[in-house]
């Protein structure tokens, strides 16, 4: 029997979500979960219906695990410990800071229900975090670099966009080549902030407005720019909209350690992504991790999961004889 | 309490776990167990017992984990097995097309004394295998690559020493630049064995040997070299001792897949190691492992395990907590 995924949410993860549970043999979507009317909702996938959120309780002995497809800033620090007293849940969450308090909520949850909820599940939180765990427990001497990009920051753009006279903005974060160099050389540099990474903004300007003092304004702002040599280039909507439209994004981790009786030997772990569509991908690593979720309830298992708790078979349809054969 | 480490053998891979281990907070060395006459192996640890192997059954209760250092060929198919039926154990079992059989023996010994024990540890077997299996199951409809070096291959540099007329040799396995960079870039290459390593052989030739015919047995030979550009060099023994003895290797996995309605995005997944001492970094790789295989014994579990059964963070000492906190 397939694994039944639902849906709540269908923006660009949700959209992601399904076409991941279309390329898998062994799951199939069973129903997608709307805030909006359903029948302003048009999925992808013949024959999945689209039904109001609020009918979601009727679905409990339907669906394996729910895909829960909304934002960290509002979304899921209310869905996630919502939806795990009654489904089996996984969500991305990746508001790095509040990942504590998040797991928590959803801890407390999940166990009173009996169900498991995987939660920061991507490449960042997700494939990152296991990289850096990895390379940090094989190499306890070293040092770890994470580089971002090329891609959009959608909080960066969203920042430019609340600055008056501003339209429609992108936000580029780029690393810099030269750092990752001295990184990959192993030469251990310690890197500010502005050596890590370059920001490149294109924006649309409202009718009337200051380019220059947009401009200074982008450059001066605290955290999202001051620190970082920023380049600023104006252009029309239709040009934000054709050319800037895209989803790529990728990133690199690093961690360069050493080892022997007097740390002679230096070792240089690097994991890398180039990605052509980040929700895509994203949602790539949450079907592979919503499998797992099936497996880990199927065997008992209760409570907050995150991708350190599961081990690697556990995402994977095959057996461990299938798996040990071929890519031991 | 510090988990005990025994290590069997004392070679490179023996010094390397004995590295490894006091660079670990949470472990000690316990005792060193040689086939040689303990008089004559002296450890870098002071006060560290050498004990000869057949003394090894009274250790039982004052070791946690026993790491076998043997090599794939002739040791460990013996000594995993043997051992498992004592000892919680952990090995580096690198001959790919036979850890099924390995896994089998060494999981019914694991099984009938209720041990834990771990093979195949190290970087291929071992982090190159994980990559593989975490970008199988997030990527699957896509290609996967994996490229060896530059480093010494002991196989290869064994299989020119048996050429009559050779006095000793090393083989570097060198990855293909071109190749290398058109998988980087998506292309999703077709490549021979021929288009992505290249073979370089340092070769110190006996009195009186006759350099042609041995060039021409080298290149010539099925599976080691003829399918391979190969290129060797003659050169004397000093120079092979001095310039050719470091122990550097690395490699590269790729996983390129599709993703879309209709596969039009492509994501690229790169994990590349550059190593200054490969028994070093394979040794920090079992120590990291013989924590899980710690963990995994006083949570009851017993029988074979591999990397790709355990979560990841059973290689830290850091609490869950602690791991959400600084690396999620």
């Amino acid at each position: 029997m397939k694994t039944r995924i639902g849906i709540l949410g269908y923006g660009n993860l949700g959209r992601g979500t399904e076409i991941a549970v279309s390329a898998a043999d062994d799951m199939e979507l069973a129903a997608v979960f709307t805030r909006r009317d359903p029948s302003s909702v048009k999925v992808l996938t013949e024959g999945v219906p689209v039904v109001n959120v609020n009918e979601i309780e009727e679905w409990t002995d339907k669906i394996d695990v729910l895909v829960l497809c909304g934002g960290s800033a509002t979304d899921l620090p209310v869905q996630t410990p919502m939806y795990a007293k009654l489904f089996n849940v996984i969500d991305s969450f990746d508001t790095h800071a509040r990942i504590p308090e998040h797991f928590a909520a959803v801890d407390a949850a999940a166990k009173e229900s009996g169900k498991v909820a995987m939660i920061s599940v991507g490449w960042d939180p997700g494939l990152f975090s296991l990289n850096r765990v990895y390379a940090n427990a094989i190499l306890p001497d070293g040092n770890d670099y994470t580089f971002w990009g090329k891609g959009v920051s959608q909080g960066h753009s969203d920042a430019i966009r609340r600055i008056k006279g501003v339209k429609n903005a992108k936000q580029y974060t780029i690393p810099v080549e030269s750092a990752l160099e001295a990184v990959r050389s192993g030469k251990n540099p310690e890197l500010t902030t502005r050596e890590k990474h370059l920001r490149e903004c294109f924006v649309v300007l409202a009718d009337g407005a200051d380019a220059a003092q947009v401009e200074k304004e982008i450059k001066e702002m605290p955290n999202y720019f001051a620190d970082y040599d920023t380049t600023v280039h104006f252009i029309s909507e239709e040009e934000l909209l054709t050319k800037h439209a895209g989803m790529a994004h990728g990133g690199f981790v690093f961690r360069t350690g050493k080892t022997g009786v007097n740390k002679e030997n230096t070792h240089i772990i690097e994991y890398s992504l180039k990605l052509d569509s980040n929700p895509e991908f994203t949602t790539s690593v949450i079907i592979a991790y919503a499998r797992a979720v099936k497996r880990m309830s199927d065997e008992g298992m209760k409570g907050c999961k995150t991708v350190f708790d599961v081990p690697p078979a556990y995402l994977c349809s095959q057996s461990g004889d299938e798996l040990r054969a071929h890519f031991l």
